[in-house]
């Protein structure tokens, strides 16, 4: 039997100061959310249209008119809410709760009486569950769902948790094994990590077994998509529908049979969380193997180095292993949203470091650079290779964009990294019994409750420009709770404080190597540590003591910037080498080393030089390098072919994080740079 | 005022006795046309319905049944009984013959009263003209005229050119400026060259007119299409049209003002030789200078090297100049087949050898590389690299295939390579006035007729795999007639033969001049032949004892295997290679070369060692060099990236001609390889 898995942390226990994610996280509050609000208030003029509050309004009997939208243009109002959520866990915000309020109770009144919510179908009075495939009804709900328990952690405010349970109980009711129920399961997934999550709260098993249900109804037998397309009043709601292949949406086979990431990318991340949650409540191994599984070769065969998922643009999909085109691929925000999800659930159950690695990929790239640096355009698709000239609408590229966008008209994305960055702190920290896991190296104070005992956490680090990061545990009596930092919980807990100076105990921390370094020093002052990797940390254990005396912990790693090779089975990479600075991708961006970026060369028989800019795109280190360029000197008579002597120009070159880039104007970017190997 | 242009031979007149055309020709008479009859017939189980000349026969009400097919699906048959012409026209065959007038016999019948020939349109019952973005009847009228013309020039036969005249009189009186008329024009440009050709044949200018007003008035004011898609019973035919952008159909400016080859490519190059005919018709000078500059953006910024076009392999279309993706793009056979026809059009007006350059590359690699050396197989899409796992239905390369299939539902490649290769003949030599142009280097011997004199010309060449050519040019007097070639007008001439001997005259020779050869040498006898490069051409004056004698003159050119650079804005190809002899793009295939060909790099610094091989694929000359490749041995552990040396293994490789690839069984294929530079 599975021991239990590492806890996260609420959200209101931490409390970040970091340099590098305090502006995004406050873009969130300050930006993200208000404009989103503007959004689905259609406030914004030039941007889609989203009618997705007004869409509840009518519902709910408080406008006329029709609906607009997607099928789910629900899922914008509850992604919003549940970014809401995670924002004023960490510090209240009076005009977002209020407003927050305001939108429940629209929906509570929009909900019909059995349960039912979602206003595609009601206002368009279509028939309930009756295209699957297509109608991402449950993918609608499981975002209610998902919101409604966020909101209820945040506020303890119930009024959205009790609209989603009486939605989960219509589902409940509707689907499953019995006669008379629809033997389905949803087109989309998402319910199934959603009714997870319900059951977490509600502690009412009955969710756990619906998502269950889901699950191992998957694939089996003759698949339910092609059977609902026989039925005669069948519509495609999308063209791209029209020849459905059971494998965009992972039904293609059993779950427990699957054995490859396959498929549209974030259907098939918001699956494999929900397979790793069932498979750690129903002590399931077949179900933690078959995530493994697919997680190995999400990493190993088919992500890129960005953290990227998604190698077709057509169908936004997986395709197969090594497959991995820089310029034309799909890589959708959400999706690796979605593998950060799942990752962060894997390392919850199997304790290992190797899952926070991928999660902090996700983080430090492709996720973040789903969102410009003042928080008003997003990237759905996130090439690591871009040439704006060729993305030219209906073509082959016309996916692939230049710049970011205001919004969409499938908005996604960002509600998606609003409610990420929002709740960012969870990551940070894991606790299993005695023991604190140190995941993510992010500035913060934080309290932390073990047994009765309540321990401030604090994290001093400018990581990642900086490799330093030191930590202290102090455990919290009468003496030291004159701390700066006030999280919510603190007046409740002073009263056990002063019980704790007294009780003689230890804490054992557990702190992740990232896989990135190769020398990754723990020092007590001027003693070095001695400690094991297992399972890609280290476990230092503090004394009674060491507790009391705040002990501060300081861990140097070699994270200079680095070049970094594809597997050579990655056709598209063979022959190149990109660089990365810990978690970092970096990336050449047109402004900084003019244009035609694929006719560099660079040698990786140099150093790489870091220069820490104050003042550009926030404070960031850039690396500077040298290279060879490809010369245009002897075709300026505009052959396009010809037996000619390649002429190279000697080029100074510099690269930023590839989360920032496009944040100065539109122009050519690229992460894999051509290597020129000295013989 | 423009001079005269270069004339064509007829076929009969060129007897080709090539050892690298040969067989291809010889393909099509034997296995191609047969094979594509009982395709049209639907008697070759496991490839698509084609069920065209059913529609026909029931159009004909010779049988009872309904539609299926494409909206252009009569074009199958048009195709094919314009390959079979020009197959006739050379040698007889009385089935293939008896097969066409059978066929002509049905479309006579089923041509309606008023000369209206469509059968989805006549079956369907839909309204005429009524859709003309998507209907492609004036496409497929196009078809149909340049059947009718072929095969009148090669039988005499009227009958399939009456009909074509009545349905181009009722084009004529249906289309035009005039009230009543529509001012319309073809979705997909065909109609216009077929319009020019059944003026050649009939000398009625309305037909030259018509085409002249399809392109005066294309792009001109409100655009059609998008006007015609407005009207309330408008419907969709292709789902992809949905959302038309006029650049697609090159209807997005006036043709004169159009500067960039744009949109679907098979549509650009069927309009450019209309533009080119009817410049030459009209003495136009802007259209002529209009199509020059098409001609340029073409071949210096949007052609691969194999003589590809169109970019993207959604909607088959050009995109923007560089922009040249090997393993995604479309490079469809037919639109190669359409610049061939646009190019030799454009060298007959400007008499410069550079188009017939890009008409030979053509020739011998993408519409060569077209159909399978068994004539059984196709390929649509030519990409110029191939990694067959990555070809995964309903992903963005879809559209590319690891294998030629056997037929299409959109049939038009297979009879459009038919009808290319059973015409080559016509393309060998140009006649203008005392000039003959020798313009490809195909074994034959054909009888010319200069004036009211005949000269017997005769190369002999093994070329592409050699490099030496013989011509000889001999005046037919009666004492030479005793020629082993026997033309089927031969028996007519001979009368004139004896008078011929005694007028002294002279015959200018214009030798094409390839553009890959630096050292192209003309030697009479033991003497080497001045000569000046004009425009391309090498002119010799041969004397009347000279053509008495039956001079031999021999060209030895430089053309040992070479290395070629493409511009290095070519973003794709840059730091890649590629192989050439000669017309003759070599590629390396996995079944020589092994897998994961990316991997491998050259050096341009060694020398490339031609070998022949008779008994590999119907005899190649192949090459063979050296190279590195990244080995696989530090990736063992299923590493994704990772900072790690890159290890070269030493390999041996061998190239095969382009056009040959894919005949012995399914792998990878590369055509621009790697470089390795050194330092």
């Amino acid at each position: 039997m599975r021991e239990s898995k590492i806890q996260r942390l609420a959200l209101n226990q931490v409390h970040i100061k970091d340099s590098f994610w305090n502006k995004h996280i406050q873009l969130v509050k300050d930006t993200i959310l208000p404009y989103q609000w503007d959004i689905i208030n259609d406030r914004v003029p030039g941007v889609e249209t989203s009618h997705s509050l007004m869409n509840i309004r009518i519902a709910a009997k408080l406008s006329e008119g029709e609906f607009y939208g997607q099928v789910f243009q629900d899922t914008d109002v509850a992604k919003w809410l549940e970014a809401v959520a995670y924002t004023i866990a960490v510090s209240k915000d009076e005009k977002l709760e209020n407003d927050a309020d305001m939108v429940i109770d629209m929906i509570e009144r929009a909900q019909e009486k059995d349960g039912y919510f979602n206003t595609y179908y009601i206002l368009k009075k279509e028939k309930r569950f009756s295209n699957l495939t297509e109608g991402h009804e449950l993918y609608t709900a499981g975002h209610l769902i998902e919101a409604g328990v966020a909101y209820y952690e945040a506020t303890r405010k119930d009024k959205l948790l009790n609209v989603c349970r009486k939605l989960a109980d219509l589902i409940c009711n509707t689907f499953g094994e019995e006669e008379g129920k629809i033997h389905g399961y949803p087109g989309h997934q998402e319910i199934e990590l959603a009714l997870v999550k319900l059951y977490d709260v509600t502690k009412q098993k009955k969710y756990l077994d619906m998502a269950k249900y889901f699950i191992d109804k998957r694939g089996v037998g003759k698949n339910y998509f092609l059977e609902e397309q026989k039925k005669e009043n069948y519509h495609h709601i999308f063209d791209e529908f029209k020849n459905y292949d059971p494998i965009y949406s992972q039904s293609h086979l059993p779950v427990r049979e699957q054995k490859t990431a396959e498929g549209h990318a974030v259907r098939a991340t918001y699956m494999y969380c929900a397979m790793a949650d069932l498979a750690y409540a129903y002590e399931d191994e077949e179900l933690l193997q078959t995530s493994i599984t697919i997680w190995n070769n999400i990493v190993n065969q088919r992500m890129f180095i960005t953290g990227g998922i998604g190698s077709s643009g057509y169908l936004e999909r997986f395709t197969t292993d090594y497959d991995l085109p820089n310029d034309s691929n799909y890589a959708e925000t959400c999706a690796s949203i979605g593998l950060s999800y799942f990752s962060f659930r894997m390392n919850q159950i199997t304790k290992e470091a190797k899952y926070i690695d991928i999660l902090e990929k996700e983080l430090y790239n492709t996720i973040l650079s789903g969102v410009s640096l003042d928080g008003k355009s997003f990237f759905y698709v996130n090439p690591l290779e871009v040439w704006p000239a060729s993305l030219i609408p209906l073509t082959s590229k016309a996916h692939v964009k230049a710049n970011r966008q205001q919004w969409f008209g499938v908005a996604c994305c960002p509600p998606n990294i609003a409610r990420t960055l929002a709740s960012i702190g969870q990551y940070i920290y894991g606790i299993d019994q005695d023991t604190i896991y140190i995941n993510l190296f992010i500035e913060n104070e934080t309290i932390v409750q073990i047994g009765e005992k309540n321990y401030k956490i604090s994290i001093i680090t400018k990581f990642p420009f900086d490799s330093t990061i030191s930590i202290s545990v102090q455990k919290l009596t009468e003496y030291t709770c004159d701390t700066d930092i006030q999280p919510n919980e603190i007046k409740d807990i002073r009263n056990v404080l002063s019980k704790n100076a007294e009780i003689n105990d230890t804490v054992k921390l557990k702190i992740r190597i990232p896989e990135y370094t190769k020398n990754f020093v723990i020092k007590k002052g001027e003693e070095n540590i001695k400690y094991d990797n297992h399972l890609g940390y280290a476990t230092i254990e503090l004394s009674h003591e060491e507790l009391l005396c705040n002990q501060e912990i300081v861990i140097h790693m070699d994270m200079k910037a680095r070049f970094v090779h594809a597997n050579p089975l990655v056709r598209k990479d063979s022959g190149k080498v990109c660089i990365m600075k810990g978690p970092l991708v970096y990336a050449l961006e047109e402004i900084d080393n003019g244009k035609n970026l694929s006719a560099i060369m660079i040698s990786t028989k140099q150093e790489l030089v870091e220069k820490y800019e104050e003042d550009l795109l926030g404070g960031v280190t850039v690396i500077h390098l040298s290279g060879k360029k490809i010369s245009e000197m002897n075709w300026t008579d505009h052959k396009l072919y010809d037996s000619r002597e390649v002429l190279f120009d000697e080029v100074k070159l510099k690269a930023i994080p590839y989360a920032y880039w496009n944040n100065r104007g539109e122009g050519e970017m690229l992460v894999w740079i051509k290597e020129i190997f000295e013989s």
